[in-house]
């Protein structure tokens, strides 16, 4: 394959140069996985460029840090390493390096299998759109609760699960659970959720993180970011609103939670940065920065019922986001919490002040209240079985795109007996 | 050294034959660290064992499970293989299998360095104790509130933060962060955390665990459960309380877990099996078990001010726990969340009706209203730098003792700014 051809065919679509976002692949008929970054229809073997000696320059260490089957040993490398690898990339893609002569490095896309690219340690989900806080609020305790006391001074986050953590394309299978009693002084009941959500999030890889008792200052803070992924954090609202009280959510949201394959570099971002909503009162200076915080990301979420056709149910933007990624990990370590290198972090549902933009059916629907029209017959509240939803994004400028590619999970009914 | 002394010797001891409990050390002047088993005033290295042929029967797989720096290889393996490693090592000890010859197996105590024995990937802390939770309550919502409608119905549980979970004797520095407003219209308050807590209780080690969409039933649970460890879930009250609405702990949690070096087999603790507290009402079916579900396990906490005399600060007992740990995990993974080896489950604080039963400072001074005498002129409400917490439990039974050790940590100061 002739490589200059592909990044000629590749400039015109989401995956051109200018984004060069990471993967874990297995190659056609092979078990083993290893690094790969996609260009156009087409993947790069990661593993076969280090062993030629494309990324001398990087100093990436005596161990292959591609040939993994993760991106952790890369993410751990720092900065300064994923700076010099996409610059030998760029130069080997503008042909001022010449390809390893006789290495097959190039697999097109639809024949490998894509893997989650990533072993996370932790999990942290934050909350940080202020539109979603305001929405959820409301509907759960009214319009003069809707944000509580603590919203506007820091960005309120969660442990999530980090062992359920799935790639795009794995089915999600609806979730037993305890559900509040319908009457008060009985039993709750027990059955398979009937209030299926989707969240639409953005994720982002830590790395290389603080030891523990340090931590990073909001001006490092960006430093420890490795890229962005779309993630859905799959929710079950009738399990959640019963047990959520007093220490927040858990069997409601463990059940899944999903990235999309491709990690976009934050360097590669850097062009669509944009000044993030203003805040008003002031963060306390560990919060405070000079430099804008937020990324204009276009973001969508379409549901395909069974047999039906795509329905978009919403199109937000990252650059909603209150609190940036920034500030949530300046926050997040505040304390000393370490993190570690290809840590997962998440922005909680990013939702705009339009109803078109917010980003999961608790408030698309205000609690149930309002059924969506899916255009063809179909109303939905919450998801049903066989329901695909597929979560979308990309950054535009003048006309040249850089995207995400796909986060789509579909639901598998919910097994037969409680226990299965 | 004579094995069979050895064992002479540990009989009276909390690591006699009866016990065995497994830990990750590095034998003096080595770096790379291996599987032990702990007896009397020593530990035997359970590498050279295994290389030596004494598990052959246990199955363990082509690969070394001991020769690895944490327990996880062992733990995957499953009950049936602890089950026959235990069995030839009980018959080694008791002379009925002769020692590999010519081989150095056996370390003192003294000489060897202690890790943390397990690699956890997801640390979930229940507040499984009603004593524990209906203090909390009444402390932060008065008494008509001690336990929220869920609390008799389900295991309530949050995820905790894996990175910060370090092994007994680790120093914990005190964190920064923000507090509650002294004004409620002005800005909240930054700076070390004032209120700092320890909270007692037991962790458990999960194995082999279930596979993501599958649940356990309550009646398989205990396969799933390798060891037992004494866990202090340090917590800073000032830091949690303004945080955690809507979604739980957090930064007041997760910047510091203490685990005890010693995993205690669930085999060695069958004999300390009783029934835990009548449950009214009658859980849901899922959670309901035929087989006493609770353990025997008398535990304590202890404070040592800089420079002052050990005191018992509470004398309490695993048996109070009214979820047990085969609910916990039933519960857990009632909606198909994954358990993986390694992961670690804990009971919350551990309290029992009486005041000097109370897990934490914040019910033993209920709030910080009543400081607490030490009885050298030394009073406490919260924790102090230079303090030193040290929690013991063992379980007993006809004058015989088998002993989980300790876990303790001592407090150093913050760091002098915010930015560290």
């Amino acid at each position: 394959m002739d490589l200059l051809k592909i990044v000629r065919d590749a400039e015109s679509s989401e995956f051109s140069p200018r984004n060069l976002p990471y993967c874990v692949f297995s190659p056609p008929q092979e078990p083993s996985a290893r690094v790969g970054v996609r260009l156009g229809n087409f993947l790069l073997d990661m593993g076969v460029l280090e062993s030629a000696g494309l990324f001398k320059q990087a100093a990436l260490g005596p161990k292959s840090v591609f040939n993994q089957p993760s991106l952790n040993a890369f993410i751990a490398c720092g900065k300064t390493a994923w700076h010099e690898v996409r610059r030998a990339l760029l130069a080997l893609l503008s042909g001022a390096r010449r390809p390893p002569g006789g290495l097959s490095f190039i697999y097109p896309r639809q024949s490998v299998l894509l893997r989650l690219p990533v072993e996370i340690g932790d999990y942290t989900d934050f909350y940080a759109s202020k539109h979603h806080a305001s929405n959820v609020g409301e509907v759960l305790r009214g319009k003069d609760q809707r944000l509580l006391n603590n919203w506007l001074r820091l960005p309120v986050a969660y442990h999530g699960r980090a062992s359920s953590i799935v790639v795009s394309g794995a089915g999600i299978r609806r979730p037993w659970g305890q559900t509040r009693p319908r009457d008060p002084n009985g039993p709750p009941e027990f059955s398979p959720s009937a209030r299926l959500d989707f969240e639409l999030e953005v994720g982002y890889l830590i790395g290389p993180g603080n030891s523990l008792g340090d931590s990073i200052s909001i001006k490092a803070a960006e430093d420890h970011i490795f890229g962005l992924v779309l993630l859905n954090d799959w929710s079950a609202r009738d399990i959640q609103s019963w047990e959520y009280q007093p220490l927040g959510p858990f069997l409601g949201k463990n059940f899944a939670t999903t990235i999309s394959p491709w990690v976009v570099p934050l360097e590669a971002l850097q062009p669509y940065r944009v000044a993030g909503p203003k805040q008003d009162p002031a963060p306390l200076p560990y919060l405070q920065s000079e430099q804008d915080g937020a990324f204009d990301i276009q973001l969508e979420a379409w549901l395909t019922p069974p047999n039906g056709q795509p329905h978009r149910l919403c199109y937000t933007n990252f650059s909603y986001l209150y609190w940036s990624m920034a500030q949530q990990i300046a926050h997040h370590t505040s304390n000393g919490c370490n993190l570690r290198p290809g840590d997962l972090l998440a922005s909680g549902t990013v939702s705009g002040p339009e109803k078109s933009e917010r980003g999961c059916l608790l408030e698309l629907t205000w609690g149930g209240d309002e059924p969506i029209d899916l255009g063809d017959g179909n109303q939905r509240v919450w998801l049903q079985d066989g329901d695909e939803l597929t979560i979308t994004g990309w950054c535009e400028r003048e006309g040249a795109r850089i995207g995400f590619g796909s986060n789509s999970g579909r639901i598998i009914p919910a097994h037969p007996s409680p226990q299965h």
